[in-house]
């Protein structure tokens, strides 16, 4: 049994490099940007009107004009004109190009409007309401860098400059693996002595919010199967993810079957509680990793938090937010394993709470539903007093 | 022009009734549970073993005898068994059912197990190691209340008390409207005064992570073709959500055209920057309502987190989680208007600290991928101190 420092580091130590694909732009919400992005043109690309009003040149206000012969209306997506005399002016629209020998624009708010003539009621400055042609970006100019997330503001940025198609870092195919001959299909009635699968459902509904669409996989108890089963999976995953199986009982030959197919045990048993069975292995010929959980609910719910988030985040290259909560009362583990204790948060005036959650041991799935995260207290500390912060390894 | 606070208000008092809806158990996750979940049966259903070992009756250990004849073994998924005899034990499992007659789990560490016999190296107390039958919950009791959002942990639950489908309070079916004769496919490249569509892609990005899937209609400027489009997407659609054509431009007649259309007018204009020129009107007969926020990609942006949101939190019938910030500069605002102010976040020991994004205004769409929220200042503040507490209107 090692540690939990020793095991999260011996996790980290096996990111998989999964290299880049092509998605759609849409598709690339969520996902992690793997090409830096250029300004491909000046951006806005051309001096626009940020008012509706008119186009003059400050000369003539220069020499005391303060009427205007209305020549045309400019509306955005209309090509540049030209003001052909600084007695004349252009009506124009927020978004208009600004005409060639126009530098001022007047919004409507400030001129009066009659018989095709424009008269000023105040006198504007020079170059007002004119959003300059670069003045955002320069063409050429790095607007997004390789390495971050792609959100809805970054949407319209890659949109922007014409990326129909983005370069994402690939997400690793998943399998996640349930195991144990006491689970039947959630659709299913169960006998006195069966349970409805969940860990599987709520592993794949972690792993969908994060954009990995999993595949799902049940094993028997039975070690010829489970052997033939694994071999197809990690022929065809990246990453399987299992639950149940890895602890002690006689039934528990997962880990014996996993390093009869050539995955290398990593390590099994960790000093934790929930999770103390975690078995954790790679194939590195083939560049494949096992996760595999103890199967109670909590157990698989909080490893999966534990070390597969930020094991994901090492592979993607990207860094982990860390988020900070403040125990709001004092607790006493006494435990000599690292734990990793329940707790439901609420935020107050900048600080984020957290306080226990009651669970009833690492088989209480429902105390999970009234979970916002896990926080982790080193083994034997006897005592953590009230406003103590800790990182937050948040499950919702 | 009415004040930010007057407009805000009008918003959340027109939500719109949309109903229930059954989806599937995964298709559920991030929507609001619409129905109670109870358990359906004793959590766990029945004694279970929570660790691997022998199962025995305590009262042979207060006769003394500490051998015990291994008569069998109970994995997990096999039916209910009877220690016939209390010189007996059965082998048993983590996960399986404790056998009529027993009381008591010895871990395989605490026995030695020999030629059909375990021998107990230590003293058991009686009923240890045992996940008796409705610890967690009994048959009936409330799992889940209704109006809750669905976890990956929730997800868990439903499984386990056999939800194959799920009611779920129903999204709005959303069609998000591009308008000016300036926008261009994202796909095409744009002449000199020609831009391509971004607002509508960062909108439907945002609406997608929310699990709202809207479909995208584009108007060009033509009061004709705008009136007729927009009455077919009023008889489609829930919510009409406009960027674009409600200034005071000569081609802004997307207001009137809705108005025509019987969309009353709630408010146009709020004393707001950025966002000022947003027009929100309902159609009471056939519950629709119409976001028209202004085409600035910050203001869009803006309206669409500091108004939207809290209106379809407001339609779920679900309280939004309030997140504060502490300004981490301190701001010289000098406007009459409610300001808006784009900042970028940084986690610092359970503290949430802000500093402001320096964009050109509301044209500045590249300023918006450095943004991680919004903070509100009420019109007329001069100066706040570093130090302030502000609510993040969050918008990654």
């Amino acid at each position: 049994m090692i540690s939990f420092e020793e095991a999260f580091q011996n996790v980290l130590d096996h990111p998989l490099n999964l290299g880049n694909e092509q998605v759609t732009l849409l598709q690339s919400t969520g996902r992690i940007l793997a090409e830096v992005i250029k300004a491909d043109r000046d951006f806005p690309p051309f001096d626009r009107s940020t008012k509706d009003g008119i186009a003059i040149h400050f000369s003539a206000i220069e020499q005391g004009n303060d009427r205007f012969k209305i020549v045309g209306t400019l509306s955005a997506g209309m090509a540049q004109q030209t003001l052909s005399s600084d007695a004349n002016c252009f009506e124009i629209m927020t978004g208009a190009v600004l005409p060639k020998a126009a530098d001022t624009i007047v919004m409507y708010e400030e001129t009066a409007i009659k018989d095709g003539w424009a008269i000023l009621s105040k006198t504007p400055k020079k170059g007002q309401n004119i959003h300059r042609q670069g003045s955002d970006e320069k063409a050429g100019a790095v607007l997004l860098e390789k390495g971050r997330k792609i959100t809805a503001a970054v949407i319209g940025v890659l949109a922007s400059v014409g990326k129909t198609e983005v370069l994402v870092k690939k997400l690793p195919k998943v399998c996640v693996v349930s195991t144990g001959n006491e689970l039947v299909e959630v659709s299913e009635t169960p006998l006195p002595h069966q349970i409805r699968k969940s860990n599987m459902l709520s592993l794949t509904a972690a792993l969908e919010k994060i954009k990995i669409f999993p595949t799902q996989l049940h094993l028997a108890d039975d070690r010829t199967v489970v052997e033939k089963k694994l071999q197809k999976a990690l022929a065809e995953f990246d990453v399987l993810m299992l639950s149940g199986g890895v602890s002690k009982g006689k039934f528990d030959f997962i880990p014996d079957a996993l390093e009869a197919l050539g995955v290398e045990k990593i390590f099994h048993r960790v000093s934790q509680r929930p999770g103390k069975p975690f078995w954790f292995g790679i194939q590195i010929a083939h560049k494949k990793v096992v996760f595999s959980f103890p199967g109670n609910p909590v157990s698989t719910f909080a490893n999966y938090h534990v070390y597969f988030l930020p094991w994901l985040s090492k592979t993607l290259g990207i860094e982990m937010e860390k988020q900070h909560v403040i125990l709001d009362e004092t607790v006493q583990p006494q435990s000599n394993l690292t734990l990793f204790l329940q707790v439901r948060t609420e935020r107050r005036k900048g600080k984020l709470l957290a306080k226990l959650v009651q669970g009833n041991g690492s088989g209480d799935l429902v105390s999970l539903a009234k979970t916002d995260g896990f926080i982790c207290v080193p083994a034997g500390e006897t005592e953590i007093a009230k406003g103590n912060a800790f990182e937050l390894i948040s499950c919702v």
